[in-house]
């Protein structure tokens, strides 16, 4: 509960190359995801090359602090599997919460041209570009943003 | 880390009303979920309802276990948002991790007939079954499911 509080989106990051052991944790933290029949039908290309990173930037709706983060990651899907974005989107969220505990920043990025995506990092027609995460240091540290309530999120036995 | 590695899917359950304070803490870490522009465009409906649980288990293609659970979460997406299935999705991981630390179990639930959920829960047809948890009190402690290598799952700068 600590992490997941803590958790914020952060689009500013020191221009510092991220420590290895510390992406190699993140990546165990999506490795160790549940999914569907155990199929794990994901992979992540993480981008760590600045001029990489710079043309992901504009394939991303010109969001430039995706240039300064240490590294994207990309969480790519195989659509012949029906839960391919569920598990996909649970191995990122596992990287996110993992980052809290390391003290590095993450962001979703949603906002993204698909194809350029794909021509850029030479992700094959057929896969599904599902999510980008940004990961790198922190440069800022936003409040919370606003949550709706408890009562407008949840129900009890009947949809209300 | 730790409570990611603990985490197991759970398909035995103590026949046991949930901990209200419990269920609190589940909720409120699906709350503060991130969410695309923080739109949050799901809701759960928290199912403790006996009888209801015992049709939702037949609307789950028979998975006897889920009459077991104290309670199951229907995550349930609102279509009209791109990002509805990532959004729920992030939720209800939020709640698998959270549960972990509070001693509880979940199990994701793909396979269910989502009209069927849909009456028995009195959710609207334009709204979207995104998934379902059983949490409860755990009577198994499975050991972990093999998982991919790193090596099968991550790639450097460009797809492989």
């Amino acid at each position: 509960m600590d992490v997941i509080r803590k958790r914020r989106s952060i689009r500013r990051y020191e221009r510092k190359e991220i420590d290895r052991e510390a992406l190699n944790r993140l990546l165990e933290a999506a490795r160790l995801a549940p999914s569907a029949k155990n199929i794990q039908p994901w992979k992540l290309v993480v981008v760590i090359d600045d001029s990489l990173k710079r043309e992901l930037a504009r394939a991303c709706l010109g969001q430039t602090f995706i240039r300064e983060c240490s590294a994207v990651i990309v969480g790519v899907g195989d659509p012949s599997y029906k839960w391919h974005i569920v598990d996909t989107t649970i191995a990122l969220e596992h990287i996110v919460l993992e980052a809290v505990e390391l003290g590095l920043g993450t962001c979703w990025i949603g906002a993204f041209n698909e194809s350029e995506v794909k021509r850029i990092l030479g992700i094959p027609e057929d896969k599904k570009v599902v999510a980008c995460l940004t990961v790198g240091y922190p440069a800022e540290s936003p409040p919370p943003r606003p949550k709706k309530s408890i009562e407008e999120l949840v129900c009890f036995n009947r949809y209300k």
